[in-house]
């Protein structure tokens, strides 16, 4: 797919980082779009492609195009998308909660190109870590996004959409919640005034530890062993924390459940 | 305390790295014990002391006991300790979930020395980056135990027994619980036939995150954006598994009432 064209649609955080990716790895991006000016000329400029902010000026002879923006604006962008009547491109979205088949009514060809990571602008990413989920209803289609994919990470895998589905709800159990869980961390300390600082280093040695283990196996606290007396005191502890108390319980009974 | 003589109980996870870290640091440490005797002999031939498996062998002449037993053994071993007729030592635990009274009732000079980290025999770790949290009923004895732990960390705390208290709960939070979302993650992807492998990177990120900013202000996913939508196609998948389901929506309230 090397000298196919490809258009870049959206420049946030997954946009940016996808597009300066394949920008270090030889790929030609012929247009950047965001309807954001300076999201536009940002990534425009960082891989040297054009940029347009609005949909009349999109490029209309892309082989590939990424649609990299938000899960509500997806099936909106692809209808525009779909209205510049295009020569039966190839067009993906980067979502791992959106089903490919929210593209069917637009276009022939469509698939997903899902990069598993949270992305922050600022945040530099190792792309070797990275692992991208492929799918495409055609399998030709999805043997070139694999090829595509394989050249940006050594981490591919081809996934149908309930696959993806199941990656994303264990996504957020271990991002979005977990980072909760860091939060509550934090709130606790902060009524003591302790510094969140003290529990930094707990946090990446945790998740270090199932980098190569498996969490359940490396499940330790009061609630796996058993210990009655420590989740009391705990408990005990948490009143003054009413949502948080729940929180432990619930999370408690479920490791002595599960593991314990 | 570098001329101390220092008698170290029990050589579980914590003992014995924080053994090796002390001996690593020049603190001659004069006797091991542990009722596992491969434990005593091993740690003892690691740095350099001799070794007990029973109380009677214990060296009475200790300037500093270091018990680092579970928390239920805690008591225990002070008890045991304190009918050798020891000559007044400072005794400490090293127990984030232990009251420093634990020890009152058997000894005049009682304190805690608490390395703030998820330990396990076989990792090495980085005590550069653990936080050590002391304490002591006398004042001069929490400076002996502090001019201690700064030799062996430059994140030395003095927290009261609340704090730490505090402290033991947040990092179950962190820690424990985290480690079970990890779990949870696990789970959801055996069902559908995909590798913990995918997610390793996404934990990893999400930890590394937290550690310049804070996690109030690095909560991404469905329920902090208000995503209704993909919140309901989440929590019907979860019909399947309806522990964590109920899991999904106590967190997602959580997440939308403090954060969204």
């Amino acid at each position: 797919m090397k000298e196919k064209k490809i258009i870049l649609i959206g420049a946030g955080n997954v946009g940016y980082h996808l597009g300066r990716r394949l920008d270090e790895k030889g790929f030609a991006i012929a247009q950047v779009f965001s309807r954001t000016f300076e999201h536009a000329e940002d990534l425009a400029e960082a891989v040297q492609a054009s940029y347009a902010t609005k949909f009349e000026d999109l490029d209309r002879e892309g082989d590939l195009y990424i649609i990299s923006v938000s899960d509500r604006a997806i099936a909106p962008v692809a209808r525009q998308l779909a209205r510049l009547e295009l020569d039966n491109p190839l067009v993906v979205h980067t979502s791992g909660a959106t089903p490919a088949t929210a593209l069917m009514p637009y276009f022939d060809r469509f698939g997903v190109f899902y990069p598993l990571q949270t992305f922050s602008r600022s945040r530099k990413v190792d792309f070797e870590a990275i692992p991208i989920c492929v799918h495409a209803a055609d399998e030709s289609d999805a043997e070139k996004l694999l090829n595509l994919a394989r050249q940006l990470s050594p981490k591919v895998y081809q996934l149908k959409d309930e696959q993806r589905a199941s990656l994303h709800v264990a996504a957020v159990f271990v991002n979005n919640f977990t980072n909760y869980l860091f939060r509550v961390g934090e709130e606790i300390l902060r009524e003591v005034d302790l510094p969140f600082e003290l529990l930094r280093p707990l946090i990446l040695e945790t998740a270090r530890k199932v980098q190569e283990q498996s969490p359940g196996e490396m499940q330790t606290g009061p609630a796996v062993r058993g210990d009655e007396k420590t989740i009391q005191r705990h408990l005990d502890y948490l009143h003054r924390f009413p949502e948080y108390r729940e929180l432990y319980q619930l999370l408690s009974r479920r490791i002595a459940e599960e593991l314990g």
